[in-house]
């Protein structure tokens, strides 16, 4: 029987490892999974800068864009952190993801590698679990021109910078006020970012399918500025008021420097991100995991 | 210019005030109230037992379900815990809402009792801001058997004694297992509670057009265990393992007694309860008020 | 070389276990452990309860007080909640005590079962970490006089019952006025609580030595009503303002029900509990093994 | 009657202010109090740059060592900052300080400017509340040498940089290894300090009298890392394991950037601040004001 997905790519991690025995290792993985999904009777396209750098020139590669444009499946090899820049730069191709983790397991990213074999098989024949995941598309306006644009599948971070005090920032949902906060910054996570740096700040945990995003402030001055979930067919309106050194991170891996006055928006993306899990995958279970509930530990 | 609502009831406080200069202060201001209905050229009905209680038996009356089946419109004076109750009451007959607050404002009764005939002349004639809240249905399953079944506004929660250690409590969503939680007890609030106990428990806060159900653990023993938004589309199923003395609370108004084994289920009911405020009402000022933002306090 | 403890009392849970097996499973520990007391050369004394409940009755035998004033030593079978118990009702008389685990470790006992005579025997000749902790001394006053008296090794806890709403307590501070406060309950926790029920409501811990005490309101209403800590040379006085169904708990293990009116006085107890460890112990290395600091998760 | 300070010292801010109106205004006012100072019968000394400042050049004049050598009292036009800046460098001579405040009264700041006289009239002649608070000494160690030395008041806050993940940090108390911590940084608070951004950030407040340091991680990736107090007889090191563009403030007015290895030591100085407040203060009544306890509010 013929894999549902007939063309997949595989990418790995953008930063170039240490050579040696590292980029050895990082080789011989991608290298397997190369063979692996050729094997499948899929076609094969490697990221072409993964391909560069581990010296796989010898399979067809594709560039980001390309995949978008012509894979039907993606395997990232790596963790949350890769899986989210894939994810963003693959939202707008609506190239469905499957996250192979070297290390220990993450949020998105379930697939060990020492079993993918097993696990990978039955996706590639369609027995997954599709998981679909917002995105945020957030611009800096500065004196009404956008001068920063990204996307972000965790969250937008407006923060200060390690030498300066508070910021503080006006915020309005749809252009009515909400409230001026000073604080550290200001979280806007998604419902996969509200198990990330929003979950350290004291945010709640959104289920994949609430259309919200929560905005959690860091170290508010005012007690009772507490985490609210907004609508995500709402634009959140984030502006500088106060405050040195401020900037703004996107999925913490993109930043955009700031100035009083500017104007962060952050809206719902009209593309989505698809995670393809092995049947029988819970999101449910994945916090069980990752958060060691039910393990008797205080 | 007729009023748009014709037929307009009048609520008061349901418990029994305590007789003398207190409940003829009441009567003087449901008096009040009454009369000023009429003026406006609507068919007034005094809910009965407010009207018995208060000595008002020469207006037309009718009890809570007649005013759900005739009225347009109904005045409810009280603070929230009396707007919850009566909001559940009429809740299948879609009656709007209107709080007049004697005491200190609410986050759901905004009108002042003594400005309040400036703010209801415009609802009456159609100048208002509607303001529409889920309720939550919910049912104690006993050995698969409904035992009890009751509407929450606020909150359904789960909670121990006072005497007795920790509950250990099952929580599924969709039938799909969640966690396992030993605590004090659990809380499962709406957009409209979560600005009530929930947030005391640590919750956020939902905008009242987030689809979803905030679930707040009570002081629970595994501090992993975080505040958790599921979507309201969903049921969520509270099955008591473990713990002594527990009882289901559902707006703190109305409660069951719960053995193991029981099952709480709680789902989003077809009804929905509808406020109406003054004109440039904003959820968002209600909560800088409530919460005391922006007055440059710590 | 002889023992440096000559007379040494053990005990095992208070608690009749279920008949059968689990007795017999408890018997053949408790006498496991009384051999081996002997055979260090130690007088031994099996606390009378635990002997007749587990048909040990061949032993020497004490009841409580005795231990206290005839032993040099006591090992208490059982996980913290036993040893709780133990502690306060040895405390007058200062015999150190030794916690030996047969399931999860706690926060104080922690020696395991399968491995107890390797950790006693050094702590037999010397060789041990002595870990003092304070213990309150709680009095409910009603009408100015003393209704109920308590020691409390963890916490002197105030709250509400299943059905009721938030209790309103004062709170003063040798007299001088606190905070009136509202909420489901207040823990006043010593450094040993700190790490147990006050936890789970959002206290700090607080390092053993540290002479004071938290106070973590519960569910509090005014949300900067925050944990704080006061010096245990001071007597903290919580009296019910407000509520329904309150009781006062202590260790979570012996309980007072109360009025409006009442006060708990809670003072640092002139005894003190003194826990052995094994040498090498570390109050930091058991709050990482308890609190699962330092294992990547998240 | 002769009061009882005998050699009164007055600083204002050391900021320079816009130049104009606001100048003039500070000049009336710090002009003003040295008025009131020597119609007192006492000698008075300005500040130095206070004096340059706010051309006030006619009045005796001491640097900030002079006033330590050679004033009974000093006297604070300002609010908390200020006070803390003032309360280090009088530190080593023990010097009282009392606060006139401006604007909104501070935790410590407690005298209002418009009945400054009538508040410190008393003081001056032995009515006063005085309240003691230690400090912290901190150095940072490089390569097992002291780099950098300063006193905190309020705090030792260890914090990422606004573009850089989070920082790694391990935690030892004299020697004995506490955790590695993951967060966006680590706040050691003093009593003093507990009130102010530890608070914001999750901590307790620490009553005056306690002889301890709260360690708050800010934003901790592991949900268990949570505040702990420790003695402050202890010696607290924080050591820089991982993380970019990091650094140290004290008080958050005076700061050192660090390098992986860099080791902050956190040690009780061997001196203390003392603030004098007016009769009848309470530490607890300032709780109450700051933190709008009792005002009935949500």
């Amino acid at each position: 029987m013929m894999p549902i997905f007939r063309r997949v790519a595989v990418i790995g991690k953008y930063q170039r490892p240490a050579a040696g025995p590292a980029i050895e290792g990082a080789r011989a993985i991608v290298d397997d999974i190369a063979r692996f999904v050729i094997a499948q009777g899929c076609n094969l396209a490697l990221e072409a800068e993964t391909a560069a750098l581990l010296d796989l020139t010898h399979y067809p590669s594709l560039d980001i864009d390309g995949i978008g444009r012509h894979c039907d499946l993606c395997l990232v090899v790596g963790g949350d952190g890769t899986m989210l820049g894939v994810g963003r730069r693959l939202a707008s191709y609506g190239t469905p993801l499957v996250g192979i983790n070297q290390g220990r397991l993450g949020f998105i990213t379930d697939i060990p590698l020492d079993s993918y074999q097993d696990a990978l098989q039955p996706i590639f024949h369609g027995e997954y679990e599709e998981d679909v995941r917002p995105l945020m598309q957030a611009c800096v306006l500065r004196d009404g021109v956008c001068v920063f644009e990204e996307l972000a599948l965790n969250d937008v971070v407006v923060n200060r910078g390690s030498t300066s005090g508070m910021v503080e920032l006006r915020i309005e949902v749809d252009g009515a006020f909400v409230a001026n906060q000073r604080a550290d910054g200001l979280i806007v996570a998604s419902p996969t970012g509200s198990t990330a740096y929003s979950l350290s700040a004291g945010g709640p945990m959104l289920h994949p399918s609430i259309p919200g995003w929560v905005l959690v402030p860091i170290a508010p001055h005012t007690l009772s500025n507490r985490p609210i979930v907004l609508p995500d067919a709402s634009e959140v309106a984030i502006e500088v008021v106060g405050g040195r050194d401020i900037s703004a991170n996107f999925d913490m891996q993109s930043l955009a420097s700031l100035q009083h006055g500017d104007r962060i928006l952050v809206r719902r993306s009209a593309h989505r991100v698809c995670f393809l899990h092995p049947r029988g995958w819970s999101y449910f279970a994945t916090l069980r995991r990752k958060l060691r509930w039910n393990e008797g530990g205080s």
